[in-house]
């Protein structure tokens, strides 16, 4: 095997690993949750730095100095590049003046006013902290409004980890937490009438595509949305759209309205302040009276910086057009590494949304010719990972695309030479 | 009935209804939640403020211009002072490096070794966003290592708001949601041996005292924190202390180790960072492999703004001693509050630790009289609420609680002068 003289040296991580090892002694787990190297997103493990130093624009740095054009953001939240100057502005302006206090802001009013005019299918908003608070909220209003026990989830599912999002086995969930729970399949509308025609549903709560992880990522089919929308009405069941991922990725009215209908009740988080701490759900006036009466409050959630950052976030992902960026970005993207692939005999399947795509190598089932073709990518400085779909953000540039491609083809180059009789 | 020329203006709060009017139009009940005036602490509403337009130090100023003696700090976050130089400053400092990265800053490991350096019985820690995700993780990760289901609540808990920390007959809440909650009256171990002893038992969960709404707060018995220790010894339960409201004002190795224990769990949030938003569950070794097993994560929980604000907040309240200095004020306002009330014949009963005393004037059960009291205070310019315990910040000087004394005094003559025959 000859390399090629061009080919980008590979990163160390000598200082993420002695983070790590301090990590663990303070922490369980070192890392806890989804950003964790436990986590199956990194595997294998060596390939991934744990630990950042410093962030800007579409890129990060890691504790030994390597440089990753991010397509992660965070998990989502950095949607204009990180540390955009316009929101931080506004959030250093708000912080000048007051952030919690005993009593909420005008803030607090101004963006709930901003917000209900962008989100087509929202009479109210209600902020909190975490995706999940809004989740957890929304089959609340619906239990209230509806007095049925019910959910209904699709299989793919993820709404944050209050017990009665999780699953059975998992430590710490008791079957009561879940006992209500009934699953149906993606795209399918007969599975949706069975579950609720049995009786006793509440809720409808999916997100506006299947993005689930380990899995390739899924479209509304023709007419789906609409045809759920149908079904919830027939059968006075609420529909809710969980939009914490894809939301602001997508139209910056919601995803509910990109897919042609209006949810009753829909969960934003992640993109809506570039990562400011701070997330809302929207709702239809039917509901206003139900989620009135719940009991639902929070330490932090009048919080005003996070508030203006949310109304400095949206405007300029409105003056940008950043939905259309995204999709005109993540198609070329995805074309190029399809492209490199084929180049060198490899059969990269992307799914899901341009703005928040999802790449699975195709040619090896056990996903291990996958992962290798990731890790060769990260240690190159482009952030992938394995079996989550990606984000892009407003910061990513033709330049930055060019060079993604560039290390996709790379590691294409290397895998081929390592494994000369896989693929197609 | 003759004015004294010295009296204070009372606060007129047009603005303050004209944002209100406004906040119903795009939020279900204008404010939710615990800061909201349809909460039993704004009693008349008339008297209070509802929106906030800059806050300093010790005070805040209302829609209107008006300007507040703050004694609630945010609902217990401002412990500094608002907009503390120090604390701004660190975070200022951290938002030009990085905040919500794909990766953790090394900003988390540095948090995380501070507050095990603190906390005494914390051996790990882990950051969320909500006081009530480190009592939902705690619970979790009761159930997780001892294979039980029971929690056992002290009557005038409040954990949060998940559905489990809630009531049967809250809207929302189903009964399978709390099957397995147990209720103790405060300061009594036999009960708690009872409940534990029935078996089944995961958890004992309580704050550190008594600090319930619309009660006067009650502190522990000689020997009962020991002896509540003792009896999750004895019965392998899992002691989770809730140190949301109360912790970092009576002890920075937290409230457990202020009243002489380790808990194994120990929940911290509010004044863990000066409002910068960041929750945190401390833990026992013998717990770190069972918390490791929960799924549990959040988009924002590693944002790294809120850590250095954390470590600069926790620096500075150890610099200056503030628990010792807000039981000094609170002992000398308290004292105060109580003389001027004696010197107009009124019976004022002070509860609580000083950090975070609670009010009730004690001449009319009914509470009217103690309602008209607050009310006169507040529309001086003195935030006080109702039926909750206040909270300290270190930017009170001896000036502020001599003129909250004043305040006190004056809204006293009012309340003698409108009922000549009210009290003792």
């Amino acid at each position: 095997m000859t390399e090629t003289p061009t080919r980008t040296p590979l990163n160390t991580y000598d200082k993420s690993r002695e983070w790590m090892e301090r990590a663990n002694r303070v922490i369980p787990a070192g890392i806890p949750g989804h950003q964790g190297p436990s986590e199956g997103c990194y595997i294998p493990q060596s390939a991934f730095p744990f630990f950042s130093s410093r962030a800007e624009g579409s890129r990060f740095w890691d504790a030994d100095g390597n440089e990753y054009l991010d397509y992660m953001c965070g998990y989502g939240p950095n949607v204009l590049g990180y540390r955009d100057a316009d929101v931080d502005a506004a959030a250093r302006a708000q912080a000048a003046i007051e952030d919690v206090v005993t009593i909420p802001s005008t803030m607090l009013v101004e963006t709930a006013e901003f917000m209900v005019g962008q989100i087509a299918s929202a009479d109210w908003v209600f902020f909190a902290k975490n995706g999940g608070d809004t989740t957890t909220l929304a089959i609340m209003t619906a239990r209230a409004a509806t007095m049925r026990k019910g959910i209904v989830f699709v299989d793919g599912y993820y709404h944050g980890v209050a017990p009665w999002t999780q699953k059975l086995d998992y430590p710490g969930v008791l079957e009561e937490d879940v006992a209500h729970n009934v699953y149906v399949p993606w795209n399918d509308l007969a599975a949706v009438e069975q579950a609720f025609a049995a009786g006793g549903i509440a809720a409808f709560i999916s997100t506006p595509y299947m993005h689930g992880n380990f899995v390739d990522n899924v479209l509304p089919a023709e007419g789906y949305w609409q045809g759920v929308r149908d079904l919830c009405d027939k059968y006075g069941v609420v529909l809710i759209m969980d939009d914490v991922r894809a939301g602001f990725r997508l139209d910056l009215a919601g995803s509910d309205h990109f897919y042609g209908i209006k949810a009753d009740l829909t969960c934003y988080c992640k993109a809506i302040a570039n990562g400011y701490n701070i997330s809302m759900l929207g709702g239809a006036e039917s509901l206003r009276e139900a989620v009135s009466t719940i009991m639902y409050t929070g330490s932090y959630w009048m919080s005003a910086v996070p508030f203006a950052a949310t109304i400095a976030t949206q405007r300029k992902l409105a003056e940008l057009d950043a939905p259309a960026m995204f999709r005109r970005i993540g198609t070329t993207l995805g074309e190029g590494l399809v492209a490199a692939g084929k180049e060198f005999g490899f059969d990269l399947h992307v799914s899901g949304e341009p703005a928040l795509f999802y790449l699975r190598l195709a040619d090896d089932p056990t996903l291990n010719l996958h992962q290798e073709w990731i890790a060769e990518i990260v240690q190159r400085g482009v952030f992938f990972t394995n079996h989550h779909n990606h984000f892009l953000n407003a910061s990513l540039t033709d330049a930055d695309v060019n060079r993604t491609i560039e290390v996709a083809h790379e590691a294409f180059a290397v895998l081929r030479e390592r494994h000369p009789g896989a693929g197609a």
